[in-house]
């Protein structure tokens, strides 16, 4: 597909996904980590005119100078924005404005891809496909916190798929060898700047389950008294526990001594056989601790990923988010994607059912911090 | 006019409050203290639905059971309710819905109010008119915080005019003789319970300024230093001054050296001639303070009223809001309304620009924290 | 008694206070309204150094020049200070470094008093001796916060005496007229300048109690559910309790089923004839909220007080802590005596067992913000 | 030299390191990591109480049950305790009171030494050796705070000697080879848990400088403006530096254009060619990432660290605090010792000039989390 299609069919989907909301939908954010809807489909355009029209696009008018200042998301060489908890303060632009700005910027793009670009501007809008990619998949995680906090739980959508991954593997673990494995992206596609370099890593022999934890599993520690018991949990993970009384996973609610979980077709009865999903890193590791077992660390999953079906949920790791060896930040804007973050996070891996088709590949790095919850995470075990 | 004329009158004005609005001005709470406006149109509505329907009206069907939690306000007789920081974080229901509301409830206060009400209901009825009309100065109020807070200043109606008040008085203060008053509501209309009972108190002689401090007048204490010097200030508001970088009334802007504020017309160079406006407690205390005056008291305040204009914008006062001999709560909810905010707060007298047409009386007290600004709070000097 | 025996009975005083202190006992500040004790001895010895030697002494060399950022407690006119919450963090100078402070500045004040000094002098130095007081009584409140919330309970001295007062009254209220009476000091000794101008004011007819309320009575008010239930509170102070679960007044605990209170002596089975203390002004106000009754205004309990016995425990009043009709700060430092906490708070009339033998008065105004407790504070009603 | 005077020797030396101080100086907790020094020696002793004593020592009579309560540090296998926030809140025990409760425990230990004890018991014995090493480290370093932030700025120890490492080395960088290494303890002497197994790692050649960064070169970061442009920092540390104001290492003050910084014989003028100290992660990787280095990984440093003289201070390194392959916990709990800190911390490795003699090892790991600075923590750069 050529980029002028591959523009239209990215900026499509973001709009796909947007359809099933009402205007008020777009403005709130419930925590500071949701953003609403109607910032992530400025920001998505805004990244497109700053990045690639106004530096590369002679003639181009930009739409609105303030823009600027309310959709720039944490860029700081690009100048002041609206601090990050004031997103969900602004009603204005108001969502037809966006949708305004959106059709403004998308015509000019369209003329602006009549040309072929340079090889620099090419990387660019890649980056900005993969980057209006990771937004697609973190409006579908911000739209479900804020519908599954509203205490309507309204439905997202009834036409709404899960998609289906392969089903239960065979129940024992995968072994695998010790030795020296090669790590990161390689090949001639895109990848993201923490995927790099390519390099040796040592593994020892390690065996890593071929499936995720289900919510059945995940009962029975809740039912063993899991939450409850220090033992299993990091010091700081107790804190989380007791500070914010957690007792069971995102969006579940015992109903009438019924479990159910909030979904994008409103509050259902539990499904057992589903993964777990929705838990922080703090749930994960304890709940590996209370079986005896440990997370893989993201090189084991990366080496082990060939042999089992992933892509339901991302996947903690034990990983610490760290530089690849020769990793190598940008200069400019584009330089701040990733690297500055690099510290207090843990790495997930893998895809969830709400990343973008494609978006996806085995050396992925996902990146959270150790309470968070909001994406669709989930349990693999290793020992 | 009968009782169902007046329900019709004001509940349309409060539509026509917000006609100017866009649906995504609704939603927002930028700070605790503001609620989002649609949060307003169905709190009022609710207000008649739970204390009028509910109970009185034979056959009536509850509109949506969870509307209960949604939009009580404070009332924990009544049950649950969202938290009040939570009003902001709630997409659904929408305006649609909540105009829907709107329209069902009046429909049914119309076939209701078809017959004369009991005496008892007249009086819940006109404590609920009386609570649309404060609520629809909170809108005002709380719309006007919204729109200045968004970096955008939008206007919020081009068309709207700011009540025109009597010229500037003579600038002499008027000479009170001291002696024993009366203070509290006497009379036939309606009043809150917080202006009961008409009691004697005893007034030194004191003297009371006719006019309203101006722009131009509280631009002096600026530059003069006001806001940095500890001298004018109690210390709790010299904490405030300090901790939050006061330097200006809520809603100036210094640009390019010239002072300007945000009115319902947007971003606009400061009217010198105005009274000052949007300043707290704190603030109106150092303000006098500088002066080498003092604040009236609400006693000084009501005696003098009726030798100047008053109506252009609340009037702190000196006083602390506390009940007047003789006080007390109504039992059940409706107990909730005044009596359980008497404690660290000050009365303000007088009535905002933004205060619905035959709302005022020189009897009523209004009262807020010592802090807060998003009122039309001003300054009258007394001596 | 001529001034310099008054001076060394008030410093001798504050030194015996502190005797049965181990020197740990004089450091810590296990929150921020209490003080470390050894910052109280230096405070008040300051206070003579700063506002009477340094200015009026000729040839007198300060102690230390840092000793004045350290012991400044509020005083913005005299320069920076240790914030209030560093003060616990302080472990210099140590506790005999500041009792050599207070033998260097007695020195000098024993010769500086060998003279007769000026009236302005005169005055300070009675203020200086009432604001020893006043850091006496703070000292015996610090000192049992300080150890009554030691998970060992230590005693502070078995040898204390509880000061007696009368017993119990008649068990009818106290009827008082309506009229004009007045209120504030007059004569010819000390008083503070809050107490200041003596002023008429209008009282209703009103009955107050010639009783304290007593650990019984409050009891029931416990056993009631008083704790639970919302109609008896403000919206303030049922946030309060709610938050920081507040179940009793403080220093009490239920061991075993029994309660038991704090005190000099240590923890000790609750007597139930003593009256109520160590409660806030939200308890007190919920306490008489829920018999049906009100506390008196800081008025009438002035113009009632001849009738009954007090002294025991400072009484909570409806009053806010505001200005009497001529207040007037003095200029300069000394100016921040009262003036500026005049917002927010509570008066409290009376006295408590902790309070200096000579140091109450009927026009005495103590104050406090309406959630503290660490102070004797009491319950009287009205109605 | 025998376990029983091992026992005395460590012992002695937590004593001679508190031998400077002033009773107030063991009482105070200015900040929430740092412990009053009396909660050390209480603790240190509580641990051989509670782990030797009360288990293995029949007929052990505990000195004072509630002590289990005020020390213990984090083990909740042995109960509540005090809150780490209340430490500096206990004026009792007093500090005699805990010589006491260490000379009964020396004295009980003394008699149970006098027999062989059990392998099981000298293991955690020499645990509680490395234990009390690591509070002596501690306690110098909590000292240096204390005092350090007193504003009288007093020396520690006017005798202590700052221990010497061997002259500035040669300036060019060590190069080491790629290659399959191995890391962790091996050997028969005492390890702690978190340095096992042995494992191996893939190291890519990398080359490490053997000097640490000093003061000097730190001033050139300084004065480049490294600490207001972000493009050095990591978002979190971004962040920390300006919420907190931060413009240089812990302990340094400019004073009339001058650096100083504190150090145990007081305020000082800095030394130039001393290593830079009292540095947070976040600057540490700043400054690295100014010079276009970076700092090496706990890997890369224990391969090297034969080749460059060690000791001075604790070096940041890149690495996340993890366990390594076949890390487990101890049962009970000693099993708490450090599994359960792993995560959100960075690895330090070296040795400060404060780490009790003998207590160093090249795998020995430390670890803290990323905006502390009270340690005594350098750089060391790679590439």
């Amino acid at each position: 597909m050529d980029l002028a299609n591959c523009y239209k069919k990215v900026r499509l989907r973001t709009e796909q996904i947007c359809s099933p909301l009402q205007t008020e939908d777009y403005v709130v954010q419930p925590v500071v980590d949701v953003s609403p809807p109607k910032w992530h489909i400025g920001h998505v355009t805004w990244f497109f005119e700053t990045f690639i029209l106004k530096p590369y696009f002679m003639g181009y008018r930009e739409f609105n100078p303030n823009y600027n200042y309310v959709f720039n998301s944490y860029y700081e060489t690009v100048g002041n924005r609206v601090i990050r908890t004031d997103r969900g303060n602004l009603s204005r632009p108001t969502v037809a404005d966006i949708y305004r700005y959106r059709a403004y910027v998308d015509e000019a793009m369209a003329k602006f891809l009549c040309q072929e670009p340079s090889a620099e501007v090419k990387e660019l809008l890649i980056l900005g496909f993969n980057h209006e990619e990771q937004h697609q998949e973190l409006l579908l995680t911000d739209i479900k916190y804020i519908l599954g906090h509203n205490p309507l739980f309204p439905a997202y959508d009834d036409s709404y798929v899960s998609p289906k991954i392969a089903g239960a593997e065979s129940a024992g673990f995968i072994k695998m060898d010790e030795g020296v494995y090669e790590i990161g992206y390689s090949g001639e596609g895109f990848c993201f700047d923490n995927e790099l370099n390519r390099h040796k890593v040592y593994l020892n022999a390690y065996e890593i389950s071929p499936n995720l934890v289900t919510n059945a599993e995940y009962l029975e520690f809740i039912g063993s008294g899991g939450y409850h018991d220090f033992r299993h949990w990091h010091a700081e993970g107790w804190d989380w526990v007791n500070i914010h009384k957690v007792e069971a996973p995102l969006y579940w609610h015992l109903i009438d001594g019924e479990w159910h979980n909030y979904t994008y077709h409103g509050l259902k009865p539990l499904s057992l056989t589903d993964p777990v999903c929705h838990v922080s890193y703090f749930e994960a590791y304890a709940y590996a601790s209370w079986k005896g077992l440990r997370l893989p660390t993201e090189f084991e999953w990366e080496e082990a990923a060939t042999k089992f079906s992933w892509g339901k949920s991302w996947e903690w790791t034990e990983s610490a988010y760290l530089p690849y060896p020769g990793f190598a930040k940008a200069p400019g804007a584009i330089g701040e994607y990733n690297g500055k973050f690099m510290v207090n996070q843990k790495v997930l891996r893998g895809a969830s059912e709400v990343t973008s088709p494609g978006h996806s590949r085995i050396t992925y790095r996902n990146f959270f911090q150790t309470h968070l919850r909001w994406q669709f995470t989930g349990i693999r075990l290793a020992r």
